[in-house]
């Protein structure tokens, strides 16, 4: 059986739901796999204006969406991994979750593999997609992105990072998979850490690369079935050695 | 045990095949598969100078490297398929497996599962590695070509061709893997006819993409490893319908 849950809090069109789980469930055919609705965001951080306005309204003391926090200088805090907006916020890792969560109302959902859903992937550039995926243990930050990296060709990229440091991070594997049109796409790797740069790991194309024409043989009605396993990586090692 | 086959039939360094050997059968594990290493070509297709010259030479009645034969409007000939040159033969598609060994010098390899080891992924685009793999009494082209899309920014491009109609293309999916850094990517797809335009797969991206980034995590001492194997499609279709 498979649950959908609505992950931005919008109410979608019950039909239209049905319609893309059906699709999911053709696509990804493991029983009791979750399947996500994920939303695009159209990401603040690439506007100047927008982010301009947040900076002078930090200035004059009014809060932006995130709350902002005096500098302490305190290198156990990190800053907001929100890949959304130029957060000001800063924290304590253990708590960066719950700042994702209740903050930027990014959802988060339990399971070992996992569909993520992206929707309107015919949105211009630059387009997040972005969830927590809580698994073994620990949360991870899948980030689905359209970005034009070179002019008037707009490509997508996804990542998963571990909410967690590197040396965390590294053990684990997370595998992201396509399927769609007799054509499948598995993308493997050891997630990085959000106290790298998802910006970074994106610019250096360290991820899942789709452009425009795959993504839309992979597309349905509009939205891309993203597969999402995350296994420890002592298997992957193993195979790596047989 | 693994094999070496070389492929164009330069001699080359047993030292460094040695070591290309070792990092191959580390990255591809399976006893008893065919590594074979493929030397770069770079196409004289885009070279406008010399197309023209071969035209010309071919409007003077000189042969170009390929045999030139008076066009006889016949439904059942085809062009050849070789990517790499602009090339006026024609034939039956029962000899474009002889045409391109005997004239491109394009060596075919047997096995269910081979290596393909493209070397120099340095060069400068454009550039295709090409070999032949005979497998399930059929005749793939395997293409892997570095081209610019977007001026200034090189990306690899694989595929795999029947040599043979697109009925028959369709009872096969081909899977090409690369495994390296603790980062895998496989892509899996029916293979097109030769009789459709390699290129034109090429430029609609309906294929491997891999940016310089990419390529470079998954290459070794400048050669990048791809794993190759074929399958009938009954099994991908059960795979689906699952």
């Amino acid at each position: 059986m498979l649950f959908f849950t609505q992950c931005f809090g919008a109410v979608l069109d019950l039909i239209h739901l049905r319609f893309q789980h059906y699709k999911a469930k053709r696509v990804f055919s493991a029983a009791g796999q979750l399947v996500c609705v994920v939303n695009p965001t159209h990401s603040l951080k690439y506007a100047p204006t927008r982010c301009a306005g947040a900076q002078t309204s930090v200035e004059q003391g009014i809060l932006p969406p995130c709350h902002h926090h005096e500098a302490v200088h305190d290198p156990q805090l990190v800053p907001c991994t929100c890949p959304l907006y130029s957060c000001p916020w800063e924290g304590h890792l253990e708590v960066v979750v719950s700042h994702l969560r209740q903050t930027h109302r990014i959802n988060i959902l339990q399971g070992a593999e996992i569909v993520f859903l992206a929707t309107d992937m015919h949105l211009p550039a630059p387009t997040d997609w972005i969830i927590m995926h809580s698994c073994l243990g620990h949360q991870f930050l899948l980030v689905l992105r359209k970005q034009e990296k070179y002019e008037g060709h707009p490509q997508f990229f996804a990542t998963m990072m571990l909410i967690g440091t590197p040396t965390q991070a590294d053990n684990f594997t997370y595998r992201l998979e396509l399927n769609r049109n007799q054509r499948r796409l598995k993308w493997e790797a050891t997630p990085r850490s959000v106290l790298e740069c998802v910006d970074s790991v994106i610019s250096d194309g360290d991820c899942l690369v789709l452009n425009t024409s795959l993504a839309q043989l992979f597309s349905d009605n509009g939205s891309l079935a993203i597969g999402i396993a995350i296994t420890t990586s002592k298997v992957h090692n193993a195979e790596d050695e047989m």
